[in-house]
């Protein structure tokens, strides 16, 4: 009898007290994550054990342990990541997505004759707006599938880029690529900037897709067509994306031209700003890497890419002790060839420990970092995108981490970059929304994508067979 | 009527002729693996369309086009292989499997810290015989599901890896470690070489182990004790594995010490020979290579691991020039931190463009000739596995070609080094015997070995924290 009331007392506290406590303060989400160790790759390296994040409409609404966020928050989704990493999606600085059906086809060449023998014959034949979206939806599809959430592209016809990738549901960067010779999409640089200039006005403001213009590289662009790119980068306030100081026939041609390295000689005229993206930088010099920061350049770093066509190795190390923002690309499937995020991050990590002759050069967490908060001050978008922060934009990945190959887990840092695999990534949600779920993609049909990908491959292979 | 007529003639003819002839001439086998291309490794780099393999007991018994071999054999098994690549199974020349239970358990340090401070007292608490049996299966488990089909060994308690490489149905040259400082199995040199004879004498001539001797290093082993370790491999024929010229440290000692490089002081030991397997060999001179290409000595390169730990870059083009036989290695995870070969072999390409400055330096199928026939080679193996070829170790592996990171295909060895994974790898057979079908491991309970695992990480953790 006494237990009873006991049991009464203690329910009816329970009832008046924290009950109407939780009702009144719970608020409604659309979606909590929790239960996962949360890799905020915040400023303050939080690393959340039994974490969760809240998320309502495209934006994070808390970041904490799961018994915080079950505290002030209900959601009508809820997702266990037990035993799982949920993180910030990686953000792929630089590819040039539609050329994911060129894969492989031509490799272990100097690159005038990979250019002129293969990829200039298969682009001038089979490039046009239908290969373009089905060349993204593929790349989309693999990127999503290995976690990446955001990419920057510099290719051609980016108005069905961006069509396809924001059906995809993918965040993007889309570089209309400009140049001094006729494109597949345009044949005057007249019509290049004019066709940029509808780009631009029909996607500013998207919610996904960040339009951008994309002057090729300062050797393809004569200098007043360098000025003229950036003037409408300024006037309608859109990223730039540019190739600069790839190997070193072009710090040979554009000294012998200009007298001048390519980054000094983008100073000169006053092109370098906060509104560039600039990849690959494997050969600024001293003075470069300082005006690089100065000016507030984003760099894409492209390891394998520059492994891959000996290019040479950036100076990343050097470039980040002087603060400038470096983030990690693919490049395109063509050179390199997969859209693989977790390829780069490990072999950057590798790649600058042995150029600087030094095991402690780009440890774990800088090279994670690279790939997401780093990616997102590179390309201008760090207030929004790049870490798991109250505020931010909800681009989430939750990464399966026990694997025969991340058996056993001693590190989280140490997994992720030197373990994990692309196959590991098992949810991604971009912008609040499901894109994929325990390795599904939602957003796509992988076997149309794929049997069309063949049908253009079978298509390829025929136009270069023919003279 | 006619017709009939017909009919019943053709029949009798098919009957009388066709069909008595195949009853005769089929053979009787036990595997046929049809319908795939045919990635033979054999001299000739015969690519076979639409090919086959037939498997009788533990050999190829024959490699053709479906066709062919459909004309000549029956089969008790028939493994379809439609729209997938054969090939032989990956051969990782240098490891040291059981430390995969230390998988990232400490990065980006230099070497004495690492070594010092995490890996021996690391060792010197945990490692016994269970420790390494189930290090053992975690890494044979990893190592079958990325397509290994033979790797090379060197740790302690070898009789309890090879008991349980046996039984997960792997090949592999396991060489017991011995060195002139107490190991976690041997105190003594003398103890360790008794162990050792004990070792290959009961493992030599079994179908998948061979047995192997393993002095550590030329800075870690004394001169004498280096003879007799060479002395016992020519007594017993076995192979003898040993790190060599892995980082300028290592040349700074030797040249400090005996006045010469360490293959020139081997060399003066008479110690190199056809039987000795030599892994990383970062810092071999012009003249050293003559040596080792003269003498047959097998070189294991690891470049992820030469990387990481800022060792240097081998001049493998330069080795390969000169007849070195070179295969691929991943080094132990507690380094590196996976035995995924696809990754070695991806950036064994990529590497070695990037230090030659040259793109066209070892195309897709010099590396993947380093991974195959060349590694077989280097273990001095090569009569045996490697390739597809009647005759040969039935060692093959089925990979699949259509996940959407390999479409679409243009080039099958472009693919297989730049753009296949582990987790492509669906079937692999062993010596005649399937040891994963369909990407489950049919030899080894993943389950059990990942929650054993774990339990290890965990004991080890706080083995670490007491001092």
């Amino acid at each position: 009898m006494k237990k009873t009331i006991t049991t009464f007392v203690l329910t009816f506290i329970l009832l008046t007290t924290a009950l109407p406590f939780q009702t009144i303060a719970a608020e409604r989400v659309d979606t909590i994550i929790r239960g996962g160790t949360v890799v905020t790759m915040d400023n303050a390296s939080r690393v959340i054990e039994n974490g969760a994040v809240a998320i309502r409409g495209e934006r994070l609404v808390a970041v904490g342990t799961s018994a915080e966020i079950a505290r002030q928050y209900t959601a009508r989704r809820i997702i266990n990541a037990n035993g799982k990493v949920v993180m910030p999606g990686l953000i792929n600085t630089h590819t040039h997505v539609p050329m994911v059906l060129f894969r492989g086809i031509a490799d272990d060449l100097l690159l005038p004759e990979w250019l002129h023998q293969y990829i200039f014959p298969a682009e001038a034949k089979n490039v046009d707006e239908a290969f373009v979206r089905w060349g993204t939806r593929l790349g989309c599809l693999e990127m999503i599938r290995g976690g990446t959430t955001t990419y920057v592209d510099m290719y051609y016809f980016e108005d069905a880029v961006a069509q396809e990738t924001a059906s995809a549901g993918m965040r993007a960067v889309l570089g209309e690529t400009v140049l001094d010779f006729p494109a597949p999409d345009n044949k005057t640089w007249e019509a290049a900037l004019s066709y940029t200039e509808k780009f631009v006005q029909k996607w500013q403001g998207h919610a996904l897709i960040v339009p951008a213009i994309a002057p090729h590289a300062p050797y393809t662009v004569s200098t007043e067509h360098l000025k003229q790119a950036h003037a409408f980068s300024q006037r309608f306030g859109v990223p730039l994306v540019i190739h600069v100081a790839e190997d070193p026939s072009e710090t040979k041609t554009i000294m012998e031209r200009y007298k001048a390295s390519s980054v000094a000689y983008l100073e000169s005229l006053n092109f370098l700003d906060p509104r560039v993206i600039a990849a690959h930088m494997v050969w600024p010099t001293d003075d470069d890497i300082k005006t690089l920061a100065a000016r507030e350049v984003g760099v894409a770093h492209c390891p394998q890419s520059n492994m891959k066509l000996a290019a040479g190795a950036a100076p990343v190390p050097q470039m980040l002790k002087a603060g400038v923002n470096v983030g990690l690309g693919t490049d395109g499937a063509a050179s390199n060839n997969d859209l693989n995020m977790w390829e780069e991050i490990d072999t950057a990590a590798k790649l600058h420990k042995l150029i600087s002759k030094d095991p402690r050069t780009l440890n774990a967490k800088d090279a994670l970092q690279l790939a997401t908060i780093g990616g997102a001050r590179a390309i201008h978008l760090g207030q929004e995108i790049g870490s798991l922060e109250t505020g931010k934009r909800a681009d989430v990945i939750i990464v399966g981490m026990s694997s025969v190959h991340q058996t056993p887990l001693y590190n989280v840092y140490s997994h992720l970059v030197y373990a994990t695999k692309a196959s590991d990534v098992e949810t991604v949600m971009i912008n609040g929304k499901l894109v994929m779920q325990n390795r599904r993609v939602l957003t796509l049909d992988e076997g149309t994508v794929r049997a069309k990908a063949n049908w253009y491959a079978a298509r390829i292979r025929q136009s270069l067979s023919q003279k």
